[in-house]
């Protein structure tokens, strides 16, 4: 018999809505300092795609020094999973013995970890760098990333306000129900550039492959946390606006100038590594005292040890 | 309940046992074919390291396009796992549907399906490569691999002479003990230099970091397989032994130029891609008529489409 253990979905989301959200905050946090202080091995994330149906496949693995576990992650979109009734993301987390190799269990979250440390680690972005005071919260996109980055930001601001714009009508409306359920005000726009006029926090989860929002837009006094952008050719904000931001923040600087929103800019010229700082360099010494005005961006492609560290969160609380 | 099947590593190797030496030459023939053919999509290796205790992860993933699934196979080695009584290789195939991304199957085979297609692929390449007379068998490495590639070296050649050689004197009694009960006729060495002197068929299986066959020592009429550089670093064959060889061939030559045999000699400028063939091509094409005197050397890393046609072979099987 195979010797690892197999945990299934429904103890993890149990053991992940009997949490404590600071802990979980607190997890999410450790992942970014934990990188940015080189104490994890993340090589670079591994990437299938696929033509006919279209899909892509992401694998993060890696560990953080000192600890038990390493940890592979294969997580999966195939955006026409729905004419067969199945979820467009999937995904699985292997967890290793750092000191042998042995697999030691499966966490057969079919996504679910992935949804909820990107979730974190926008409500992580929120907390250090949005506005103090938040008067509306603008979404972009209609999935479960909308509604569970919208879930975790009731523990970082008293703001129940949201706006939210997506593609498809019907979808808007089913988002809006099940947010209000959570307690939020919603109103659903067809125009990103009110979510824009109206939102000081915006957070886009779209896997949009043309910039939606446009610098000119965006009003000072506004931070957005992108999150969509997870592998190369996918892009959520207009370029220019990267440049005019006053902070630009990343998850992995290496990662988000190979893809992610701060890829094109890059590329571009149009910003350079030096006005990029990454998520736990910002977590760790506090540094950054948003001024009045500022328009900061967080571009959250993902990165390996979020995935450790939610995985270890599950094996400790088992 | 997770929807995904676990097949035992138990069951896999009754599949394996019961399976013809020639269908499984053939699927792994195929496996080089459909690389060089660019029917592939086999991305980089993922790599992980690890030092106390030094350990490494090779993640190998992909898909042959038209087929059913995609592969993501993690191996494992962690040389200190004898003092916790564990192998030291291990390693599990994960399956997934290409068309949707479901994991359908996890093969739990602990690493034994690696060792068989890295046995099958040597065999092939003495099938394709080696002298048509072969006199003697000469084996560096005491392992697993060793006792594999002698035995589906059988299937390819009549020769039952071995000769084989280790650092551990106690394994290489083993390994003569655990050869003639397959029907060879061992004599073990301590000098690599008698293997070279006597054998013209040579298949190096070990984890070494320095070259152990020196090119002087090389007769003519000799070919090489060499399976134990399979990450950065390891080298089994001295350099300007790539150099003088007639016929360089190789399962990758992009993975070839980045790690294995053919990295190091490439990288000194002593071989060039041109002199460098792929292993697939020349099974496709049947182009390589061997000359009496000639060299030749398979550099073999192991490529992902070799572990997705055995994985696939399994499914197929069950």
């Amino acid at each position: 018999m195979a010797k690892f253990q197999i945990i299934e979905k429904e103890l993890i989301s149990n053991i992940i809505r009997g949490a404590s959200f600071d802990d979980l905050i607190l997890n999410s946090e450790e992942a970014f300092i934990s990188y940015s202080r080189g104490r994890t091995v993340v090589p670079e994330v591994g990437h299938l795609q696929f033509i006919d149906p279209p899909g892509e496949v992401h694998i993060k693995y890696g560990y953080i020094r000192d600890q038990k576990y390493f940890v592979v992650k294969i997580a999966s979109g195939f955006y026409e999973n729905g004419l067969l009734d199945l979820p467009s993301g999937m995904g699985i987390n292997l967890i290793f013995n750092q000191c042998s190799g042995e697999l030691k269990f499966i966490l057969a979250d079919e996504g679910f970890l992935t949804d909820i440390r990107t979730a974190l680690a926008g409500a992580v972005a929120a907390k250090y760098l949005a506005p103090k005071e938040i008067i509306k919260i603008g979404v972009l996109g209609t999935g479960v990333q909308a509604r569970l980055q919208l879930k975790y930001l009731k523990g970082i601001t008293a703001c129940r306000n949201v706006m939210a714009w997506g593609r498809n009508s019907f979808s808007v409306k089913q988002l809006k129900n099940d947010l209000e359920k959570e307690g939020f005000v919603v109103e659903v726009t067809d125009k990103v550039s009110k979510i824009t006029k109206n939102c000081n926090l915006i957070v886009t989860t779209t896997a949009s492959r043309q910039p939606l929002i446009k610098s000119k837009d965006i009003q000072p006094s506004t931070h957005i946390t992108a999150v969509g952008a997870d592998s190369p050719g996918k892009q959520e904000l207009e370029s220019s606006l990267l440049q005019r931001a006053n902070l630009v923040v990343a998850d992995s600087i290496s990662q988000c100038t190979n893809h992610g929103e701060i890829h094109k800019a890059f590329a571009e010229g149009l910003i350079k590594t030096e006005k990029i700082q990454e998520l736990g360099n910002i977590i760790n010494t506090k540094a950054y005292h948003r001024q009045d005005e500022d328009i900061s961006i967080a571009d959250l492609t993902g990165i390996a040890s979020q995935d450790i560290q939610i995985s270890n969160f599950i094996i400790d609380h088992l």
